[in-house]
């Protein structure tokens, strides 16, 4: 199996879909729309889609009735980096190479074009739930509600903001690393798993599977910000020691963050191979996360 | 009736629920409970969910089954209070006669309050529609989310923003209230609607109504602003026109405005007549909206 060429190919199907989904740059008020597409189309990865949909295949669903859900969960990821870049904030100017939105569109419209991107994939989402004759979008949204809201990806974003610049425990990172980074990624599993129709043992294996591919994929992108270079991560080299970010690799050290990475994502294999050949791609694209460059 | 302590009452009960449906301050991460606690209990008179839990009642819905999306609507409604004052957008430091929420816990802890009540907000709808056999939950979410969206509320904040200290247009002006006020009316008028069962007929004359009740209530904010003072409001004395904000007594005058919120008031009542008696508590709202002097 080509799994990178295929891998491309999906991509491209949730691009052409994110395109489709959101408004016009020609609409009525056009900045806050050019904002929002600004960010959304600035080279992500789209591994939270990706995620959600193979896992919807695997299990037998159909990926015309997953994409609306795969395209929000995308749009609530780009909502929480543009938040996350802010003066008040990271205060970031680049991201992967270019402006971030706040330096291309101004603070105010880029507080805004969170706003949008987050509202927006909820009623993408809860037009999509109203297509069901069953319960299945409903609790595709309640999965990724969960993942973005409170007691997720926010609560991890808060625990960072509120320890910039002081060095934290073991736990207190792991706090924020499993629910900023990794909450998402089980709620894109576990979307995926509602929209296919899983069963509860099943809904079980793929969440310890998905929290181990999150902690593991920010903890490989810990190890890229001390080893990378700018040309290939897009923004300054050590831009989060320089910042006095707390990440794996300056709490543990070097060596031990990759023994870590290569546990966890040992371990989410062997989830993932209860499934068969059918989980093939994931697990192809698991192992791809861990050996990545940026 | 004794239609005051009615109201009373009901918002007393939506408190109720909303201290039931928000995270406890002492969970943790403690300060982002707290911030979205802060502003939510800050005396807002809770318009949106006492509109919505009332059309939903008159077509004879259940309280219960509504009050979750009537307190994800004040949850949407906060956030947006939130983000509005902050020093990007209106850079406002008191709101009813408080400091608002950035100059409490910080512009970072404020930026995140918004983003989590919105996320809040949506996964307190997602858990409530799930418990809907049928699709009036995920209709209400639909009805909500647009009405907060980037065709709704977020548009005509957008539209305000970057013309904030521009003199614009009767037409520029009319978008900004039907949009940043209007669209969460009409969508708690909707909400309750489909709450309600209510058939397409009903819910045209639903909306018709909200439309006017919410261009007549941004009407009698913007004459407040002129007339009011500082001890009623709990805000400096015409901020607004201190701060070159469009508002429609500086396009149109005092008298022609106060002429329109009596103009737009009568056809609300008109429509609202139709329900008969059963809307006489809605009916003495309306009216109400339009005499209040905060």
């Amino acid at each position: 199996m080509d799994w990178k060429a295929e891998l491309k190919e999906r991509t491209a199907k949730i691009d052409e879909n994110l395109d489709r989904l959101l408004p016009r740059e020609s609409e009525y008020p056009e900045i806050i729309f050019k904002a929002m597409r600004y960010s959304v189309f600035a080279g992500g990865k789209r591994l939270r889609p990706v995620f959600l949909l193979e896992v919807n295949h695997i299990l037998g669903g159909k990926t015309e009735e997953a994409m609306d859900f795969a395209c929000a969960l995308e749009m609530i990821h780009t909502y929480s980096l543009i938040h996350d870049d802010l003066p008040a904030l990271d205060n970031d100017n680049f991201r992967r190479g270019r402006l971030t939105n706040h330096k291309a569109f101004g603070e105010n419209v880029a507080i805004l074009a969170g706003d949008a991107l987050l509202s927006h994939a909820f009623e993408v989402m809860a037009n999509a739930a109203a297509r069901f004759s069953d319960g299945r979008g409903i609790a595709a949204m309640q999965a990724i509600a969960h993942g973005a809201g409170v007691y997720g990806m926010v609560a991890g974003q808060v625990v960072d903001v509120i320890n910039d610049g002081k060095k934290v425990d073991a736990d207190t990172l792991r706090f924020i690393h499993t629910k900023k980074t990794g909450a998402m990624i089980e709620g894109a599993f576990l979307a995926g798993a509602a929209l296919g129709g899983a069963n509860d043992a099943t809904k079980e294996i793929l969440q310890q599977a998905a929290t181990k591919i999150g902690l593991a994929f920010q903890i490989q992108d810990d190890i890229l910000d001390v080893i990378g270079t700018v040309e290939e991560l897009g923004k300054p080299l050590h831009s989060d020691e320089k910042n006095a970010k707390n990440t794996y690799v300056s709490l543990f050290g070097l060596e031990a963050s990759e023994a870590e990475v290569e546990r966890l994502t040992a371990q989410a294999l062997e989830q993932l191979e209860s499934f068969g050949s059918r989980s093939a791609f994931l697990q192809e694209l698991t192992k791809h996360l861990v050996g990545r460059r940026k």
